[in-house]
């Protein structure tokens, strides 16, 4: 009398990745409720078990279910929406964006097009990092996938949590909610090192201990990381991630590109998973993991898809084979990480590395029912030799696509049958995605309309309205004016001298809010020339309203200052203005008293461009035409008292002078 | 009026790749004969021309069709059959293949296969190198592919030209037939340096520019064909090759991983192509080719997926990802080889580098209609942004799949359409290429079946009988020997001193023929204890017939050599034992005359498994029963006459002390 089952997988070859590798050339699974109960020869399980549905394999490979180890599944909906960019810039984009747009509808929509896409590609399970998880974990557990979720906690505030005690109690509440589901698995997810202080992440470790979770983090992803981290902490990640007690927990870490060997063998014996991520560390430049080493060193290693804006899929196929194939190309040796270790990655290895591995990962009786059907038909994957039954790893790895995923099961019920999704209505996400996209376009679009939309977006700014009575006349000997300037007329107030380093960023469009932004080192020089202090200031200039006087001019103009405390790289990628001029200069700056009245005298040696002899500028602030015509007057007579002729005035500003000398010589 | 074509492709996405780079959000091409007429907006094209057939495009995104500039399409016959190998020891499985199998019928087939996978992902344009070319061209011809086919000229024996000179004869006559096909391009393909002689390649080079034809040849794909380059000739492939003419001709250079900078300037003043091949260099472990720094030097870059042996797939789509993947990484930084430029290396960059760029790579009027209709609403490539037009790049090159490609038009000719394949019977491909893998399969299995099949294939061998009578004595005081044996009685004739390893491959399997295989070195030693030569040997081992004697032994056994010119790891991968045995000992050796008969004394020290004190043994050849019996007495006075007991003989050979020893310390 044969026993009854729910389905029998019948035909085809069984990928068990089970500890001796076996493989069932004609084989079959028979799976009841939500577990395995058989895997073996088809003619002995045809014998033993009848099914309420028989589904012919034949032709197929049936393996594990694929783990995708490291992910942030909302992240679809801005796929593809900025790449090529360095992740600071990218991060500028994104972040000011999800502060707008990321609310637990938007994760579930997020979630939805995920679950489809990875359902496609033959994952059963997969690792969450991101904002709201709590909505990830129902919509997951509807669509019915596998998942390990981690709530984030950052330092900064994020949208769903204001601050961290915030993050951490709404982190306690999910796990509290949700741990003990037969799908999801809650985590703790400290975003990284680097985002957290010692307090948060010790916090974090003792919640995932409390409730036995796993922590789920960033580890390593960057040299600049790794090289911050012993700048600040003497030590490299892991140590200082051990020191906070994350080393305690079941962890599974994220990236580790820039791992020394001491730490692997750390982690190692923590029994920590590591979520190698070859796509999205190839794409952001991050480097390239030793996963080869770590293999040597039996760290339990799954691979990961990373989010779908930094990859831009979720196609776990390929990022097998990318693993596969990097692995080679970064241990110098072909025969690194070949094709069944590949899939084992992808599979029990995942597991392992998500910490459940004792459920799903290979094809045993008693673990969960968690699988994949492919096509292995296709003529990208034709034809097929026998005299090596491992081959068929071969064919999975190097060669299948994810299209060739026909059917998908997880935990007893089918996902996918034929290609076809059963718990996802796929048309209805895509169009609800696009009218997230289509807002997501309006909000880009409205930032990308002009500088200042950027900057405010970016980092907030302060508006100064400036007006100024101003002159600059060339001046062939200095010496003369610095003689001049000691003339008893002219009370010095304050003297100070500094090389001046602008960068204009000019803008197109005309809007006069944003005529040019500028980026402006200032090193301050001590009495032997040397660099005692550094200032970076950027200030959104703009168009100036001019009003002339004989020999001076009024300028106004409104002003918006931000902090500059990031590379003038970062800003001339994020504002990518349509022209860069470039003014260096050695200013020795006065501030005079002369008829009672204030101004400042700078005078200018350009370096760069580089222009012959000095410029003397002369200004001072005014609230009023009355005022202004005074100080023009003034500005005459000190012109005179310096030797200078105020006929002789340059009405241009130092960026249009090198503008002009750009064109001469070009 | 308006003007009649035979296709208009209308709506979606026309990316041109142009020099302009423009694109037509809701754009049009016009097809007639095998050219394009016109590229623009639908709203226009509608107006102006009519059509045979008009083919909606909406929603999807029509470009030109990819050019694979390196690959071995009948290799697809061979995927997957050995995989994360070294590139000695898969070229030792797959060479002896090829001499079997490789016939016009075999490439035929193989291209068929090849070009049903490549057409599905998006190709239109392969460059090609393998054998009887001329076959590979009727097929391609027939299923109505674009190919630049380079006929193999080497200095070894090949499939299809016994010597260079009838390569060479073979590739002329293939020329004369082709030139000024429309679809097929002849070239002249020397594989490499590396199989070439000076007069080869200039031959090759004569032979090009007489005929105008590109040269297709591969450029410094691993480190050790670089060092070896500059070892020999005294200086790196690019100027070796330029110095024997290739340089002056239309040059397609695959690979291209170790060129250092001076060899990308000449590349770039030769107008040559590069066909950079990034799966095959990670899963053969070559290397990361430079392609950012190339790119900026100007250089023709093309993308290949190599052959599909090596890779194993033909997919476009994929392949140009991983280019721009990796120039990231390889940069270290991610704004290298943005997504539009990856499209442009795909198509009118890869059209460049096969120096067909005047005929195909961009949609153009005036260009042959070559292009590629592609999905974009596939869920893995949803939602799309519209903020930037350039995001239609993004979806290509990081999102698509290579089974996102709906139509394909070569020369004006539907190869694609709605995913059906309209010139190769795929079933039919798929049915004959099974056939020969199944004779593939039982070659490799008799192959398998021992190690002197292997043995044979890879090297040929030589057969030797030997017989030996042999005694082998424990001695504690080797003192005592070396003095015994300057007594009168013996005759020195001959001394010897050296260190020999033996590396004892033990199979199972029971073969009689094939015990074990020794891959012995010899390090001779002069008198200050130098090495001043070494040899290597391959011998295999049959099992021996041993018949004893008082105090001695007579062993038969066969032998068949086979130079050992590879380093042991080679042979190691190649035989895959079941176990190895190492011995390393110190061997002094005298041939000496004893009662008119001849006997080779060996003092050995055995230095690994180290053994305490030394063994000496004596052998002498012998012919027959009553000549070894004579000898098995000689040999117990000799025994005695050096003051050892024969009665304290060793029975086991070495490699069973050492594998006794192997399991005491286990």
């Amino acid at each position: 009398m044969s026993e009854k089952v729910d389905f029998l997988l019948v035909g085809g070859v069984v990928v068990t990745m089970n500890a001796r590798y076996d493989l069932f050339a004609e084989g079959a699974v028979a799976v009841r409720d939500d577990a395995i109960v058989a895997v073996g020869p088809a003619e002995m399980l045809l014998r033993d078990y009848s099914a309420d549905e028989t589904v012919d394999c034949t032709g197929k490979v049936i393996f594990p279910g694929m783990v995708n180890a490291h992910t942030h599944v909302p992240m679809t909906l801005v796929r593809g929406l900025n790449d090529d960019l360095r992740l600071d810039v990218w991060l500028g984009y994104l972040m000011p964006l999800e502060r707008e747009f990321v609310t637990p509808e938007f994760v579930k929509l997020g979630t939805r097009v995920a679950c489809a896409e990875m359902i496609r590609s033959g994952i059963t399970t997969f690792a969450d990092m991101y904002y709201f998880e709590e909505a990830i974990a129902e919509e997951t557990a509807e669509i019915g996938m596998r998942a390990l979720l981690g709530q984030t906690v950052l330092v900064f505030p994020a949208p769903d949590a204001e601050t961290y005690e915030d993050a951490l109690v709404r982190c306690r509440r999910f796990i509290e909610k949700w741990n003990g589901h037969p799908l999801i698995q809650p985590a703790v997810a400290p975003h990284a090192w680097y985002t957290a202080t010692p307090e948060l992440m010790r916090a974090c470790a003792d919640l995932a201990r409390a409730y036995d979770v796993p922590i789920h983090t960033h580890v390593s992803e960057t040299h600049l990381e790794v090289s911050n981290c012993r700048e600040q902490h003497r030590m490299p990640v892991v140590p200082w991630i051990s020191k906070h007690g994350l080393l305690e927990t079941k962890l599974l870490a994220a990236h580790c590109v820039h791992l020394d060997e001491g730490e692997m063998f750390q982690l190692k014996k923590a029994g920590a998973g590591v979520a190698h991520c070859p796509s999205s560390n190839l794409k952001l430049a991050s480097g390239m993991a030793q996963v080869g080493k770590m293999l040597k060193i039996g760290l339990n290693v799954g691979v990961g898809t990373d989010g779908p804006a930094s990859n831009n899929d979720l196609d776990m196929v390929e990022e097998v084979r990318l693993a596969a194939l990097m692995a080679k190309a970064v241990s110098d040796d072909p025969t690194v990480l070949p094709a069944r270790q590949a899939l084992e990655l992808a599979t029990i290895g995942g597991a392992r590395a998500v910490h459940m591995a004792d459920k799903i990962g290979s094809l045993e009786p008693g673990k969960k029912a968690d699988l994949v059907v492919m096509d292995m038909d296709g003529v990208h994957n034709w034809p097929h030799f026998h005299n090596n039954p491992d081959a068929v790893y071969s064919r999975i790895i190097y060669a299948a696509k994810s299209t060739d995923v026909r059917h998908v099961m997880v935990n007893g019920r089918w996902l996918l049958r034929d290609h076809q999704l059963l718990t996802v209505d796929e048309a209805a996400a895509k169009a609800e995605a696009a009218k997230v996209a289509a807002e997501i376009d309006a909000f880009v679009l409205k930032r990308e309309s002009s500088p200042y939309n950027k900057l405010v977006l970016l980092s907030g700014v302060q508006r100064q309205e400036s007006f100024e009575v101003q002159v600059k006349v060339p001046v062939a000997d200095d010496k003369l004016v610095l003689e001049a300037i000691q003339k008893p007329e002219l009370e010095i107030v304050k003297h100070s001298h500094y090389r001046q380093y602008d960068h204009y960023f000019v803008f197109g469009g005309g809007d006069p809010d944003a005529a040019r932004l500028r980026y402006r080192e200032d090193d301050y020089v001590n009495e032997k020339g040397e660099v005692y202090q550094t200032r970076t200031r950027l200030t959104l200039i703009g168009e100036s309203s001019l009003h002339e006087f004989p020999n001076a001019v009024m300028l106004s103009r409104s002003r918006y200052l931000a902090p500059a405390d990031r590379p003038l790289r970062f800003y001339r990628e994020y504002f990518a203005p349509e022209k860069e001029v470039t003014v260096a200069k050695e200013r020795r700056r006065w501030r005079v008293i002369y008829q009672e009245t204030d101004f400042a005298l700078n005078l200018d040696k350009i370096l760069e461009p580089a222009l012959p002899g000095f410029y003397l500028e002369i200004k001072s602030r005014t609230w009023s035409r009355h005022d202004a015509e005074r100080k023009a007057r003034l500005i005459t007579e000190l012109l005179q008292l310096l030797g200078l002729d105020p006929a002789t005035a340059e009405r241009n500003e130092y960026p249009e002078i090198a503008l002009q000398q750009q064109t001469a010589v070009s």
